[in-house]
């Protein structure tokens, strides 16, 4: 980081490290860490150790969580599994608050261009929750793109045959949007999904 | 943070406190260190704490700096002080590369609005700077705005006295901007300011 004193230099350098992160942006964060008072720095650099140290995925369902078993396992309905890409699809579904079962978190999705295989997602744990016995459907959200779709109809292909119901997530027009903005993708979905009212 | 487990949510919450950075920026950048290796989760933690342990205010301009005199001062004519605001004026002047005096940064400016009186801003300092002698002019380079001018005008009423050349930086229509999109002020200004060619 030429121009800046090494410190400074650094610390800009780690905060381009952070997704959509430039160099201007990076430096106005750096010089408010420097504005901050010794206990606010202390704070911000203890809150960062402290989540990489404590947070870790749930040993059921692959979330984030800093105990054993995260607390949606605990408590929540386990007869539905909801299969999600990552740990924030699990906020982004949760915030909805419709739905009550648990989640599996795959950690990606089969991606043969990425060189991501289904050994490669957490397919097999979510295989061994089904084993246990007691789960009646799996609603697969992975995201409407082509490794989404695809991902979901591996794991569906897998499941199926062992009499659990597998669903998708329905696509169509966003509440609250236009469909003169809607892409024509969307459109067509939501025209063949259709429903009577 | 609701919906969040604490040590993310800690995080988050910490990640909000920089400039211009809401919950949803705040919460991406969260989970990237989530996602970071353990050993660049410290380093990132440590270049926080290093940066305000090592940093702070050259004794004589005022500007960052990692030792007791900055570079600048140290190696620089200091017959002619450049008076900023901040710190990042600094930067912003030096990437021009035009200036080869020294700097003054007074960390603010004179503004009674939000009860900043002359006593709050470094004016003192820079009076004992020029009370050493061997100082030959003082460019003004605060903001063009209503604080930025009345600083200028106000430490210029007390340097002027001394028999020292005070200067302000040209303002004017900026190189490689279009007269349609220039503000009235600027424009107004510029025509004040024209130089025959």
């Amino acid at each position: 980081m030429s121009g800046y004193i090494e410190p400074i230099g650094r610390l800009i350098n780690e905060f381009t490290k952070l997704p959509g992160v430039g160099a201007k942006t990076a430096q106005r964060y750096a010089y408010s860490v420097i504005n901050m008072t010794e206990s606010e720095a202390k704070s911000f650099a203890e809150s960062i150790l402290n989540a990489k140290s404590k947070v870790h995925y749930c040993s059921k369902c692959g979330n984030y969580t800093d105990e054993d078993v995260c607390d949606i396992c605990k408590t929540r309905d386990a007869s539905i599994i909801c299969v999600v890409k990552e740990p924030k699809d699990v906020l982004a579904m949760e915030k909805a608050r419709e739905f009550k079962g648990v989640y599996h978190v795959l950690h990606g999705v089969i991606s043969p261009m990425d060189g991501v295989t289904p050994n490669d997602i957490r397919i097999k744990e979510l295989l061994a929750r089904i084993a246990e016995g007691g789960v009646k459907e799996v609603i697969m959200a992975t995201n409407p793109d082509v490794e989404g779709e695809a991902t979901a109809m591996y794991i569906s292909s897998l499941i199926k045959p062992l009499g659990i119901k597998v669903t998708r997530l329905a696509h169509g027009i966003p509440i609250g949007s236009e469909i003169e903005y809607a892409d024509e993708i969307t459109i067509s979905r939501a025209i063949l999904d259709r429903k009577e009212i």
